[in-house]
């Protein structure tokens, strides 16, 4: 029987429904993986009562709690307060986690402001966890049957005292059976249409098929009991790699790694030693903004707000071209003009419906390289961010598809 | 006192971390608006002894309780059940929702599976909420101190349900007094020298001050009972706004409305009938990509990987001149270049700390019009995404100060 594990969220910004509880969501995948059955998520606000008689409740219902937030400077931080009272550990000043905090203004060149004091006051009896990436440490205690973890509410600090602590604290702490997860990473296609080409695949009922649809990509995961023999989990595997095809541009397991497109984009780009030159319209920057930051393939990016100013900026004329022709005719000259290997280049027809969420607008890639020219188009839909989005990943997509070679 | 509202969530997909909980955000911001203290959001998997127990602890501790998910006909979906068990209302067949599910398939041409019927088998004594954009039917009814609304757990027939039943019903049957809710944004100072800036301001109890921390700025927030008088509420405004000064880049109540930075700026481009080009470097697009989409005032963006491309793309020579002076350099020549009225410039010491994010790195922004030349310096540091994103912030906040006249 795996371990009972709840999320407890702190926050007036989540209750009230200013903020999404991401964390909740991230926590419960990484534990739910690491063996333990995820039960129950709670999130509550900034009240001290409530808190307490929730670590009550939870303390006899959970093997285990991670709880995010409310470790602050500011007054509305009691995260710390109310464990110490639920649990009855007075707080006491930790010299050690002073010192970190006073350190990590230091290093900024800052003077600490006198409220951040109160963070290195934890409950006594409690494990301080190391903070390097901000001035809240974590703690750890035991009570009633329950472990108790608390981490601090702000994304990337949680995220890495989860994954440099937490973790292998969990696997010394418990006997757990982490369950195998392969995850298939795709993009151009929707989360039906991926369901209803793997609908006839016949999965075992121990085996878990899962989806997860972000704003980049979807996530098609199979999750599996550790004792599940790989080879026969390979099977199942393959299978939906052969009905999703070009679709995937990676896949997440044991022995593989791929983050998102733009670091499986990355990684290519400095093996295959080439150079791009991007032209952006309405992904207005966002194509060049997601690669790898500072990366030495990128030469330039090139953005106008119009196709008059565009035309101009690589002294050619459009005439009445199609936007096929215009986009081929700056590829043509902007790779004349650079040094670079690969132009990638978008265009779209710029009206008024780009701001109208229910119009669907049409985007134009095209890529030309010394070997050849390849193209896409689109029709993107959805408030004006996603469209941004959309047109940014279909247009690095097409790269992607040109350096796996499976244009 | 407001009636305290609590949101419950169900769904295997949601505890183990397979989706993001977007409905209970959704739901917290409609429900705060409209008056309601919301105290807590729960999510439990599909166990029904779990669901039982939830519904019967909610009933007795909140006013109103809105749960969604768990309609569905499959097996996994046992919310009416578990709403019948526990509060002891059998399960009826609900003739006319069989007659909406009937029709809801027979308008589509699709024959209605077997399963289906299921969701017409309601909690007796519940009022049915009638769903015409899915299967699931909704229903509200009374169970202790707590009034219970169950709607389907796909966002868009929940909003709908919402909108167009669940909020009239709510104004007629509560007394609510919707709150004074006044949220100044700021760029450039953290939360903690926000808290230290207003520490000795005295803030009677019923006003609620409280902070958000975002990726791109951070809120301060006032939170009035409805019937503070608002002459009063402004004597606080403004003394926290003469301590944060021009940090403030835009204030939300109900008669001011302030998104984010780039829509600042945006108006207020507009308004002044004013051009811009960007000079990018370590933002890498993120400046551009921030600002509104299709925006006629961005005439161009230059992004190149290195100093030497930048210089040559100008026609300058940078010699060994330190960032402030090359910036100077280019911004001119980019003026001159282009008809733009504004040049903004970043740059930055490129180096191999760039994705230690431990290291600080400095930045450099400039901009130039025709009445003068402007500039700012930062020490930003975290991971490299963090850096980039910093980078591009405080650049368009250097533009923005410009334009509202407070450099």
């Amino acid at each position: 029987m795996n371990p009972t594990l709840e999320i407890f969220s702190q926050g007036e910004e989540i209750v009230t429904g200013q903020t999404v509880d991401t964390n909740a969501t991230w926590l419960s995948q990484a534990c739910m993986t690491m063996g333990f059955t995820v039960s129950r998520h709670t999130a509550v606000g900034d009240r001290l009562d409530e808190l307490i008689a929730l670590l009550k409740e939870i303390s006899t219902r959970a093997d285990c709690c991670i709880c995010t937030g409310g470790l602050g400077p500011t007054s509305d931080d009691l995260t710390a307060e109310a464990a110490s009272l639920a649990f009855s550990m007075p707080l006491q000043f930790d010299a050690k986690a002073f010192e970190q905090i006073a350190n990590f203004f230091k290093n900024r060149g800052r003077t600490m402001p006198e409220s951040n004091r109160k963070q290195a006051y934890l409950p006594s009896g409690a494990l301080r966890i190391d903070n390097q990436w901000g001035t809240a440490p974590g703690f750890t205690l035991q009570y009633n049957r329950c472990r108790f973890v608390f981490l601090p509410g702000v994304p990337f600090e949680m995220q890495h005292l989860f994954n440099e602590f937490v973790k292998c604290f969990f696997e010394r702490h418990y006997a757990l059976n982490p369950k195998q997860l392969v995850t298939l990473k795709t993009i151009g296609i929707g989360e039906s249409d991926i369901q209803t080409a793997i609908a006839d695949i016949t999965i075992p009922p121990e085996i878990q098929l899962g989806f997860r649809t972000g704003p980049d990509h979807i996530e098609t995961k199979l999750l599996a009991p550790a004792q599940y023999p790989r080879h026969k989990l390979d099977v199942f595997i393959d299978t939906i790699k052969s009905r999703l095809g070009n679709y995937i541009f990676g896949i997440n397991d044991d022995h593989n790694h791929c983050d998102d497109l733009p670091s499986t984009i990355d990684k290519m780009m400095r093996n295959q030693q080439r150079t791009a030159i991007f032209i952006e319209t309405i992904s207005q920057g966002l194509m060049t903004a997601k690669c790898a930051i500072g990366n030495d393939w990128l030469l330039e990016t090139h953005y106008q707000c119009s196709p008059e100013r565009l035309a101009n900026r690589f002294a050619v004329s459009f005439g009445d071209m199609d936007l096929p022709n215009q986009a081929k005719k700056i590829a043509n000259a902007a790779r004349i003009q650079s040094s670079a290997d690969l132009v990638l280049i978008q265009l779209y027809q710029k009206d008024n419906t780009l701001n109208d969420k229910d119009r669907y607008i049409t985007i134009y890639n095209a890529l030309l390289s010394s070997e050849g020219y390849w193209h896409t188009s689109h029709a993107i839909g959805g408030p004006v961010k996603r469209k941004q989005n959309q047109a940014a990943l279909l247009a690095l997509d097409l790269l992607r598809r040109y350096l796996q070679n499976i244009n």
